[in-house]
């Protein structure tokens, strides 16, 4: 049996002392979902922020206007921002966001199934685009299973890294 | 074909002005992707906080350390706290919250599969308790569910009151 991205996120937090949390806007919630599913998942994750109005990345999350407003809203530096937010208010040791169009609709620079995934931890501010074409349910579940995959590379290279000092 | 309670809880808001946001526990993250696979929920949902940690509860959802000490973590209490607290950071009409055990684990008062819910809105604060037997995913969909329930009748209760008048 091929083992889950949710229970690869856990299976490299569990009993490692460092934790998660996660920042979503088009996922609406599901990565927290697949994060929890997996039992303990207490012990690591502490919680998230779905942002689904601007008004709650800018209050909740702590992302500048100046950068909604200069990279419009599905973009990577507010992808960014977003999972820099959430680790910051949750003291988090990784942080995972979303910001995308799960359909329908969109526009000619950022079609329906558009994805900016960020990843923020001790290595810094990692950010990139993802493009699905599977429907508004198939898109949610796509995007938020490609956000925890970026997740785990990068949780790798931080072990790896830490690993080699 | 019946129609799922995000859908009863999207014709009910849509085109009405009034908003939502949510506060979740050990449903993490489902109320918040039940309601957003609803195609146009971003019209009336503003965004939710899953505070798994109770640090989330306290920082983010403005839970008194108080009410959680008295109470526990798992009571009415603390489900009205959470759910008036998501009302104020978003400023949302209506806010819908979970705190509870999906398990595995519990206690003799709290056993696997013991959920509250609370509601916050123009009416005042409302909780309930639900329990459910039907294991860590079966529990999590089933209280996400209770809880959009819950929030229907007091969202028809409400829109009842005003009409009234």
């Amino acid at each position: 049996m091929s083992v889950s991205v949710q229970e690869r996120v856990g299976a490299l937090l569990r009993g490692s002392g460092m934790s998660l949390s996660a920042a979503e806007s088009c996922t609406g919630g599901m990565i927290s979902h697949l994060v929890t599913v997996v039992p303990g998942a207490s012990e690591y994750y502490l919680g998230s922020v779905t942002s689904y109005a601007v008004s709650v990345k800018e209050k909740v999350l702590d992302v500048p206007a100046e950068i909604i407003d200069e990279n419009g809203v599905v973009s990577g530096p507010v992808a960014g921002a977003m999972a820099r937010g959430i680790r910051r208010l949750t003291g988090s040791t990784f942080a995972v966001s979303t910001t995308g169009l799960a359909g329908p609709g969109g526009d000619e620079n950022y079609p329906e199934g558009t994805v900016w995934i960020g990843v923020d931890g001790p290595l810094g501010t990692r950010t990139k685009i993802v493009r699905k074409d599977l429907g508004r349910e198939g898109n949610i579940e796509a995007f938020a299973v490609a956000a925890l995959e970026f997740l785990v590379s990068y949780m790798e290279e931080y072990l790896k890294t830490s690993d080699d000092k």
